[in-house]
């Protein structure tokens, strides 16, 4: 791993969309006590369900704690996961995990945004974080795949979605939170994407999910499910503040255009048919710390089947026991006709404010340093 | 992981016997191709069952390099096997692996032995070795356990056997080597060994195995097998040079006296029945470089049945396809009735010039830093 100067785009690397082909999926395994109830045990089975319905696609690897690393190997054995020891301070590796970039000769290079727990000292969800922040370089060192790092920006993975051919998708709300970049303007922040992601075009929309402590990131609201094909959860009750803020993303992305000057095309997600609350019993067995945001009871979750997860032949979808659930599944099995829906009931995920596709992050297919 | 200034006997930490119980077992993955045929496949297999069959009884750690990680990952699937992506110079745990040392409290520690691969500039295996000193010190980190460095005082870890009541043996063709610790006379590393593994008697005997290019490691000619009771190959054929070596060590033994001053026990190992050599065809499919020894054909294989390795309730013993494996088997299964004794064939560790016992580093039954 050499950690370059120049940028992707310079080098002429981009962001492949999540639906192009995979070499794998990485993930790192939840522990903290003040985040996960219980120590994060239930949260630990949840990820391996996860990890488990992806291996059946394409290899799967679990940064553990080196401390929970012996353990962790013992307690699960699944085909086609494997553990590494890797320090970390949670376990979100969409939001920390290198972006992967590719080029015409299928060559891997890896972005390592600089990370700050969501806000920083601003509004950030726990500190330190540079365990965190030290995770991406950890897994391209390990792959050996060469390394760009935005030292001075700040950014989450599940923050930008790409559709591989041109386009990027953001939410104001987030990029432009005064824990993130305040020192960049919309211009800057949007030339900063194209140079890194190496897209043509910042597409922004206003909000991502009421109260998502993420600032609202894009991926638990909207995505591409093709070249220029935007799918966005829209809420049905006007009283609701998700309502307005589904209303004005699906707005935004009704006035943009694509690369080629056309409209995008919208499709349409729901949300869950009943808002979904953590009770008294979730809540008071998270550990309460000064070092990191509480867990109150009877929070109102940022349920979305928007976090969903695509690898190479399936699509691993948040499920939360309601009706709604089949709905969804129906919406995607029709976006995604060749690939198998899996529906996994990830409320132990939910309950640490995300969901399946908050803790993978797909290695594209492509080759490292050594590789021919 | 701290690096103590002391050392395990002032502390009141000693080494267990590899016959005491485990926590689990050290490995790592054989690749060089100077040193392993066919860019290391065949011995890759060979390793592994090595570890499947150690796997029945505990578990198992094998350290990948890091650019293999993912391939030894996709290619064997082995319960209570797990990769850890570490990088490392060849593949003898044994060797350049932690010596772990325990107190009455069951706490773990860890002697780093300086490691310059079997000689450094004098008549080391092949260079540069700096990963493979690494190694130790990788692992202790992730177990986080404390660590005792021996700097400016070379050995490897199959040059020393314990009872772990008090008694360690060695050699001296290997200990007293010049590509050792030649600054040191023999009192002084027999003080050094008292110190670090907490012995109260080192036994030196003369010889290991004829032509073994770790100058004659303890761990392929004798063996304690329980507490002041000794294993040792003995050679038939008085024309071949191991018959004067096996009998002079022999001779050494009968005149060592235990912690309480009286005679070890003394049983006869075999040797197989006939020598093995390398062929034509093993030895053209090793890469030739200037920086590791050759690897010739028609050389006489260094085959001991003493190079076994002992884990919980199993012995894992080197065979060699000869009639005489299964009275090597006898006598170990009389030594030991209570363990499952199981042969493997393992030519292709052969070949790279050790054996079971080389490839593996047991760690005792204890407790790390952050455990209770």
């Amino acid at each position: 791993m050499k950690t370059l100067k120049s940028n992707p785009r310079r080098d002429g690397y981009r962001m492949p969309a999540e639906f192009e082909p995979h070499r794998g999926t990485l993930m790192t395994y939840p522990y903290r006590s003040d985040v996960w109830r219980l120590d994060g045990v239930p949260a630990q089975d949840n990820y391996i369900e996860v990890a488990a319905a992806i291996a059946r696609f394409e290899p799967v690897f679990i940064a553990v704690p080196p401390h929970l690393f012996e353990e962790a190997s013992a307690r699960y054995h699944v085909p086609n996961v494997t553990f590494i020891p890797l320090e970390s301070d949670d376990a979100w590796m969409r939001d920390n995990g290198p972006t992967f970039v590719t080029n015409d000769e299928m060559r891997l290079r890896g972005v390592d945004w600089e990370f700050n727990a969501w806000g920083g000292d601003f509004d950030g969800l726990y500190k330190p974080w540079d365990k965190d922040d030290a995770m991406a370089e950890a897994i391209l060192k390990i792959w050996d795949v060469d390394r760009y790092r935005t030292k001075g920006f700040v950014l989450e993975g599940g923050s930008i979605h790409v559709d591989g051919q041109g386009l990027a998708l953001v939410t104001e709300s987030c990029l432009l939170s005064p824990g993130r970049n305040p020192h960049l303007g919309k211009n800057e922040i949007t030339n900063m994407l194209k140079k890194y992601l190496n897209v043509k075009k910042v597409i922004w929309i206003p909000y991502g999910v009421y109260d998502d402590n993420t600032n609202g990131h894009i991926d638990n609201i909207a995505c591409f499910v093709a070249p220029g094909h935007v799918l966005i959860a829209m809420f049905d009750d006007p009283h609701d503040p998700q309502f307005a803020m589904s209303n004005a993303s699906y707005e935004a992305l009704t006035k943009a255009r694509g690369v080629d000057g056309k409209k995008l095309k919208i499709t349409k997600m729901i949300f869950p048919d009943k808002l979904i609350y953590s009770t008294q019993e979730e809540s008071c067995t998270v550990d309460e710390v000064a070092t990191a945001i509480d867990r109150p009871a009877y929070k109102r979750l940022v349920a979305s089947y928007m976090n969903f997860y695509c690898c190479n032949g399936g699509i691993i979808m948040p499920a939360f026991g309601q009706p709604s659930d089949e709905k969804a599944k129906a919406i995607l099995q029709n976006l995604f006709p060749e690939r198998e829906i899996i529906p996994i009931y990830s409320r132990e995920i939910l309950l640490g404010g995300g969901n399946i596709h908050c803790i993978t992050q797909q290695i594209p297919k492509g080759l490292a340093n050594d590789e021919n």
